[in-house]
C-alpha cells in the first residue's frame, strides 16, 4: 500500500534553464537505465517473494517507493529546465520559426505533446517499455538484475553530471549518485547472505547439466587458437564448482536439416519448385 | 568477421513432437532471458571495447559467436517439435476445425507466419526487441549485465527442462545449461579481473557523490521503525568504501511546485480555469 | 515522495486458484486499461500542474497513490491463482508433458520467466508501454483523459467479474469496480469546476480557427445524402459556441501534386523509369 | 467499403519550405494525438457497433473516412515542406557534410528511408501502434475516448499553429481545428444521446459493487488529512447516483503474503539461500 | 480524399461461428501481412510520388482504398464468430468458469478489452505497428515491397483457407486470395514499365560502387569451398549488367580495434581496471 | 554454428570524425533497412528450409553470416566517428553546457547509454524489433523479400553515401552499395530457379480462389471512371495464368450489420441508452 506527501525528496533547483539538458534528462526517467524501470522492477520482484523470506520483499519496497520519488525529482528537473528555458529567451529570438526550428532539435514531443512537461520515454523519445523490467520469480537472479540497472543507472548519472554546469542539476545529480553507490552496495550485501547461488537456479541439480563442457571456454576462432592461458580458461572457476577448461573448438556434428512441413497443416510452402 | 558450417553446435533430437513445447522454445530464442539478445548484447558489448582492452573484446567475440549457434540449435528444435507434431496426429483429429482450434491454443504465427518453424518472437508472441540489449560502454557494468542475462537465461532453461520429458530435448537442454554455468562463471571471473570496479562506474570520484545518504539504507515506511540491524543497514559495505547505516525518513522538504508553461510557446495549456 | 507499508489496500483471497484467471488478470495490470497505466498517466499530469493550480496536483497525486495499491493488489491475486493452482493439482495430472501443454495454453511468461508470479504485460502477453499514458499538459484534456481511463479500466473490471465465480476474486473486484465509479465521478467533478472548457484547448483564440466549418457535421457518403436530423447535425453544440449544421460533401478541391525530390539531395528515388 | 478522389480535402499550400516544421508535423500523422490514430479508432468502434444501434456505426464512418483525408493532407504538407526546403537552399549551404549536420537535427529517417517524404512515425521518431487505438465495445466508453483523442489532438494542432508563421500552414491548420471543435462537439452530443451512461459500464448491476468506497474519495496521504472540503469530497457525484465522501485513510489490513511456488512447477527459485 | 458506403465490398457470413478462428483472422487484420499494413503502406507510397508520375499515385490509391474494405470485411468475420459462438455456447459449459478458461485460450482480449470484436493487433495479440510499413520514397523498392506483401498475405490467406470448414469463410477468403493474385500480378507488370530498375536504385552511378565485388558470390564457410557452380555463383545476372564469379573467402584484413572514448566527454566507462 | 575472427570484412576509416554521420549510420545497423534485419532475416528463413532444398538453405546461412560482419564495419563507423569527433573538437567548444547542446541534437543514447558506441536503434532512436523479419516458411515469398530488404538497403546505402564526402566512409559505403548489388541478383536469381512460383503460394490450387476477380482491376474511385488502358487493367498478367480486366466498380452489397454481443458473456457493452 502507498503514501505520498507533496514535497520532494530532495531539492531540485535549476539556475539556467536548458531545453537540451530536459531532453536528455528524460533517459533518466523512461530509458532503459531509468528511475520508472528500477521502481517497478523492485515491485514486481517484490511480489513474487514467498511469505518465508519476508525480508527480502521488504527490501525492494522499501527501495521500489524511494525510486518513485528520484522520477518525481527527475520530472520536477525536466519542467524546471523545459519552462524556465522558454521564458529566458530574448524576445528577438523568440520569432516564431526560429523558436520552432530551436525546439526540433531537441525532443518535439515535450512540447507538443506534454506542454513543457516530462515524458514516459527515453532521451531518444522511444516509449518506456515493459520490457526494459526484469523479475524472474528467482531471487539470485533478480537481485544480479538489480545490481546491473543501478551499475548502468549510475553510469548514467555520471553522465549527466559530466554533461551539465548547472549547480542545481549538479547538486541533484550528486544525490542520485550516492543513492546508486548505496543501491548498489545493498543488492550485492543482500546476494552476499544468500548461500551459495552460483550459477543461477542453484536448486536444479548440477549433475543433471552436461558435464563435458560446464566448465569448459569454447573458442568460435575459425583458426583454431591454443590455450590462452586467461583466467577465463584455467584455474578454479567462482563458484568453486568446478575448474575451467579450454576447447578450441566447438562440439559441431548436429545434423541441420529440418523436416518437411506437413502438405494438408502447411500447403507446403516450398512446393513452389515442383 | 563470422563464419558458418552447415551443422549443429550439439545436436538437437526430438522423439515426441510437441508444438506446445515448441511454443514455450520460443522464450528461448527471442524472449528477454533469450539467445537473440545475449548473441547480440556481447556483439555490441565487443564493438565499445577500446584496443587497450583486447582480450575482453575477444572474450566477448568468441561468446557471441556460441550464442549464435545456440539460437540456430533451438531453431532447429522448434521445427522440429511443430512439424513432427502434424504428422504424428492420426487421421482423426485431423478434421479441419479441430486441427485449427487444437493450435491456436499454441503459438498462431508458428503455423500461420512461418510455416511450421521458429520466429524471432517470445512465448507469448511478442516480437524481439533491441530493448532487451544492455552495453552501456562500460566494461563492469557491461560484465554485471552479463551476469544476469546468463542467471535468468539458465532459470528459463532449467525450467524448460522440467517442462518436458523429451530425452532429445532434455539433452539438448542439458548442454544448454551447461553452457550458462560456463558462461556465469566467465563473466564473474572477468569481473575479478577488474581492479575495484564497484561502485561502477568506478572513474567517478567518488568525493563529488552527495556524501550523506551514499551509504545509509532509506526506509520509505509510512510508520518510522527502528534500524533492524539487517546486513543492509550496518557494518561494512561490499566496495568498501563506506559503512552502511539507517535513516528512518527520506530527507525531503523539496519543494514540488512546477513553474508556469510559457504562455506564448505553449498555449498556457491549464488556462481553462481562468 | 512515496511511503508505503507491507499490507494491501483491501483484502485478497483465491479460494479456486485458476491460471487461466491468472492471465485474464494481467490486462488489468499491464494492459492498455490497467493500473500500471492510471497511476503512471496521474502522476506525470500531476508533475505538469503549474504551482497555482495546487489542488488539482494534488487530486492527481491522490489517486496516483491508490493505483499503485491497485496493481500490487492484482499482482498479488495473480500470484495466488498461480501458486496455488500449480499445487492443488492432482498427482495424476502433473505428469510433466501434460502440465506444461496445460500452462501453454495460457500465459507461457508466467510461469517461464516470472516463476508463477505477475508481469508487466496484458493479458496477450504484450508489454507495458509508455504509449497508453495520456499527460499533455492541458488540465482539461487531461480530465477527458481519466474518465475515458476509468471508465474501459471499470467496463475491464466488470467484464472479469463476469468471468469468475470465485468468491474472493468477486469481492476484489467489487472492490475495484467500486473505486472506478468514484473516480470517473471525481474527475467529471473536476471537469465541472473548469470555467468552459469545450472546445479544448479554450485559451486557443476560436475566432482563428476555420468558421464555415467547426460546427458542420460533414459527411463522406460516396453518394450524397439529405441531412438525418441526428442530434449532431441542428441544433446548439454542447460548447454553447455554435449551432450544428449539415454538410453532404467534403469541401475537396485541393491539389494532391507532391513536389519532385531534390536530386542531389535525394538521389532521384523516382528516376527509375527515365 | 471505401473510395477516394484524386484531390485533398482542404487545400494545403507551405509558402517557406521548413524541414523543422515537417518534423513536427508527423506528431499529428503517427503520433499519440494523430490522425491514424483517430481514423482508425473509429473504424474499429464503428466495426463493433450491434445492428440495433446503426446510427452510432454511420456516424463513426463518416468521420472515419473523413480523418483518412487528415492524414492525406498532412502527408501532402510534410513532404512540401521536405523537398522544397533541401530545393530552396543556397549553393554555398549544400555542401555535403553541412547539409547531412543539418537534416540530423531534424527527422533523418524522413531522408532516409522515406526519400523527403511522411512517414508513419511521431515527431520523436517513434513508429505508430495499435496501442493508441481504444475501441472497448462500449459506446460511452468509446465516444469519451473519442472526446480525449480530439481534446489532445486539438490541443497538439494549436501549437503547431502557434510554431509556425507559414500562411500556408496557418490556413491548414486552422481548418483542422475547427474540424476537432466540430468532432469534440460531436462526440459529446452522441454522450447526451445516451441515457444515463455514468457510471460507465452502465449495465453493471451497482449493488454489485462495494458500497463502503464506490464514493468516497479516499487520501493517500502520509499524514491524515482533515476533509479539504473540494468538490470531490462533498456533495452530490456527477453521475446522480451517490454523495461524495471523504476518507483520511485507505482500508488497509489485507496480508501481503505470496504463497510459496510449487517445487515441482517451478523449481524453488528462491531456495538459493536454503 | 476518401468516403465510405454502409455495405461491405464483398459478402461476409459465419455458418458457425468459431472464436479460435476468430483469433486466427487477427493476423490478417494487425499482423505482418495484414490488411492494415497494405492499406497504410499504399497510401504513404502514393503521398510520396512526384507529381509527374501520377499514374503510380492513381495506382496505389485506388489499391490503398480497396485494402480498407478488406479490413472492414475481416473485422466483421472476427465479430460474427465471436459473438455467435457465445451465444451457441450450450447452457451446460456456459458455466462462469469453464467459459473464462475456454476464452483465455484464444485471443483474451477480444473479449477484455473489445466487447467480442475485432482489434488492431495479430493472431498472437501483439499490436499493430508501423515498422510494418515500407515506402522508401524510390518507386521500384516500392514496389518489390508490394509484392512481397502481397505475396506472404496470400499464403496466409491459403493458410487461413486450409483451417476452416465454414463455407462462409472459404467464400470470403476465396475473394481475398483472388484479389491477392491480382495485387501481385499489378505489382508485377508495374515493374516492368520502369525502365532497368534493378540494381535499385537505378539513380545511383553504379561505377562507384566497389567494382570488386558487385556481383560476387562470397562464402562465408570456414572451410573454403570450390565453386559449387550454382546460378548464382556464374552467368550473367538477372540486371544484365555483370558476370556472376565466385570467392570461396571475405576479404578480410580489416582492423577491428575501436579508438578510446574521450575521457573528458565520456568519464572513460573502461577505466574500472586502471 | 558460427565461426568469428578479429578482423573486419572490409577496412573501415575514418578522416574526419563526425557525429552527426554517426547517427545517421544506425538507420544501416538497427532500421527497417539495417544489416540486422537481413542477418537475422536471412537465418530465420534458412532454419525453416527443408532438407531437400539444401540449396537454398547454404545460400541463406552464407549470405546471413555476410551480413553479420557488415553489422560490425557500420558499427565500427559509428565508434569511430563518435570517439574522434568529442577528440577533434578544439577546447573553447568543450565547454559543458555547449558540448551537451551540441551533442542532444544528435543521438543523445549514443553517448549516454552507450558511451560514443554502437547501438541496436535506428538514426530516429527506435530499437531494432523482431517485426522488421520476414520469414514465411514459403521460399518464393521470402525471396521476394530479400529483393525488397536489398533494394531498399542499398536505397538508404546510397543516400548515406550522397551525405558524406570523408573518403573512408564513401569507400566504406562503396563496398557495402557493391554488396547489395551483388544481394539484389543472387535473389532475383533464386527467385528464376523455382518453377513458376507466382501467383505466391504456388501450391495453392488456384481454381478454389475467386474466378470473377482474380485477374481484374478494381477501381475505388467514387466517381466511375473508364478502363484507363493501363498495363494492369488489359493484357496477358505476369504470372501467364490469366488476362487482366477493369472494373469500375468494388461488387459491394456485403451487409454491414455486426450481431450483438451475447449479454450474459459481454455484460452488453452497448446497452447504455436502453
Amino acid at each position: 500500500m502507498f503514501f505520498q506527501e507533496p514535497e520532494l525528496q530532495y531539492e531540485v533547483t535549476v539556475e539556467e534553464p536548458d531545453p537540451h539538458f530536459a531532453k536528455l534528462l528524460q533517459q533518466a526517467i523512461g530509458g532503459q537505465e531509468g528511475e520508472m524501470r528500477v521502481a517497478l522492477q523492485y515491485m514486481f520482484q517484490a511480489w513474487a517473494v514467498p511469505e518465508q523470506h519476508e525480508e527480502y520483499r521488504n527490501l525492494l519496497m522499501e527501495t521500489a517507493a524511494e525510486e518513485l520519488g528520484h522520477i518525481e525529482m527527475l520530472a520536477t528537473a525536466v519542467t524546471k529546465n523545459l519552462r524556465g528555458a522558454t521564458k529566458s529567451m530574448s524576445e528577438e529570438v523568440r520569432e516564431t520559426a526560429d523558436m520552432a526550428e530551436s525546439m526540433t532539435a531537441q525532443g518535439p514531443r515535450q512540447f507538443l505533446s506534454a506542454g513543457e512537461s516530462a515524458m514516459p520515454v527515453d532521451s531518444n523519445g522511444a516509449p518506456f517499455t515493459g520490457n526494459y523490467i526484469v523479475a524472474s520469480g528467482n531471487l539470485a537472479g533478480d537481485l544480479y538484475a538489480n545490481v546491473m540497472a543501478e551499475a548502468t543507472g549510475r553510469t548514467l548519472a555520471t553522465r549527466l553530471w559530466n554533461y551539465t554546469d548547472d549547480p542545481g542539476m549538479k547538486d541533484m545529480l550528486s544525490y542520485l549518485i550516492a543513492r546508486d553507490t548505496m543501491h548498489q552496495n545493498q543488492w550485492l550485501e543482500a546476494l552476499e547472505t544468500l548461500d551459495d547461488p552460483v550459477p543461477v537456479p542453484a536448486s536444479f541439480p548440477q549433475e543433471q547439466e552436461n558435464q563435458d563442457v560446464n566448465y569448459t571456454f569454447m573458442s568460435t576462432r575459425r583458426e583454431e587458437q591454443p590455450d590462452p592461458g586467461h583466467p577465463w580458461t584455467e584455474g578454479e572457476a567462482p563458484d568453486g564448482k568446478g575448474q575451467f577448461s579450454y576447447a578450441a573448438e566447438q562440439p559441431g556434428d548436429g545434423d541441420v536439416a529440418a523436416p518437411d512441413p506437413d502438405p494438408m497443416t502447411n500447403d507446403d510452402p516450398n512446393r513452389t519448385d515442383q
